[in-house]
């Protein structure tokens, strides 16, 4: 994952994990996409993140493989917990209790998309984010939903 | 994905499908589980996988990753379609319109799960099936929900 | 709602939530469907319910409304919580956090329909229960999936 | 349903459709909300809807029930296929495959809630459509997500 140096500033705990998954011990899961991901935008309550589609994202068919959109889905949107301030602020991402996606068109290998996930509510013990991802030609392609539980009081 | 040589008989549209998927040019986003992926069981309205659980099926936590079930989910359900008989019988499996997934319980890496994959309904345009991911202790884990619309009137 | 009074002994807090529904004072949105509902089973982990399909549950064109079916699974998933049995019993039926339906085959008023309503994991804080509603054939017509939040401790 | 008369040239098929629900022969499910749902904005892709919530619309604890809100996403997210122009013109509402529904906050009775309705896509086939709840402090209290069919050749 990339991202600018001045989000340790300005929302270190964001930064702090996008550090995490730079240095983590290869291979997970996450690796298959957040070596492309580039973390366009932060502000409190939405998270933006920009990625060239690679060949190794799609089916055989040459688009954008379902499981991917899920995947970049669950991890683009994890990262608005920690971009929330306030008094249900999370210190970590917590975990998934729902993932649903919906496929509108498909985005073929070469093609840089725009994820972008705005947080519906963080609460104390529940978070709901959402997401929208775009084509090179701003169409949106996919939609998704996310409920996330705060399991901060185990760490 | 391995699959009995049996199949080519009983299901060639399965057995196809799952040489279709060894014989890709990789790399594609199916690589990342089918390699793993042990067809167990198929009958009309259900397929039924097994998976040794990976590291690099995982989060940094240890358990299978979220957007890994979503692509498990995604690629099992799918083999449902080509098992179906009858008049509105699929040549293809179609493109994804909704796939949603619930999450109660990690599994780590060593386990070997349990998907099994059944048919809600298998109409002439859509095709809905469900799917359940068991740990090797049997207990539910994930559990998930595909829409499929058919598209071999392109093809 | 109609239940046999035997379960008053056998699952005291199903028994109670059928009577509070009863004797509620009108009009709430679940008396649209709970004067049809007939509770048929119930067993650790799993509540069955009948009932029989009105005009006042369908749409325009006589099919039971796509509405009507999420309220139906909403209500009556809601009581696998209560029937649930061990460390992690819930004494309320929580709020929902995520409910989402897939539709298959209308089914017409007129027809006695089945909502077979399963636990996939009650757990401490949150709970999942699927829902598979059949029509008079015994198709699957439309299924479900209700994801629950503990609010125990605030009552 | 209440709209402004000269939605009927400007949208003729939206006008028609609520004319239709206000003329329809009671009692169907769609009768609980149609008569206190008020057409706020209709443009291209985007439709928006105002209700008062009453009790009969709330569960036991005095807040909209959840199958209440499946039931307004439902109802409300189908107009946006009558306000969607272009060459993958709908003549009619089509079926629901998909409706997936989350909850982050209640609203009691008494509030003036916006429900915001808006295309993700339109295509010949499916459709897709996204909704908001707000409540009268316009926070989103629930989201939904609505999958259609469209059945226009076979009326």
């Amino acid at each position: 994952m990339k991202a600018d140096a001045s989000l340790a500033k300005t929302y270190p705990q964001v930064y702090e994990m996008v550090e995490f998954h730079n240095k983590g011990k290869a291979p997970h899961w996450t690796d298959y996409v957040s070596k492309d991901l580039v973390l366009a935008e932060v502000t409190p309550g939405q998270v933006v993140w920009e990625m060239e589609v690679k060949e190794s994202h799609c089916n055989q068919l040459g688009n954008l493989h379902g499981g991917c959109v899920a995947t970049l889905i669950d991890i683009c949107t994890s990262f608005v917990t920690l971009a929330h301030e306030g008094k249900s602020k999370w210190r970590s991402m917590g975990v998934s209790t729902d993932l649903s996606v919906s496929y509108f068109l498909g985005i073929p290998a070469g093609e840089t998309i725009r994820i972008v996930c705005t947080a519906n509510r963080i609460g104390k013990n529940l978070a709901s984010i959402r997401s929208m991802i775009y084509n090179s030609n701003g169409q949106i392609c996919y939609s998704g939903s996310h409920t996330k539980f705060n399991i901060d009081s185990r760490l």
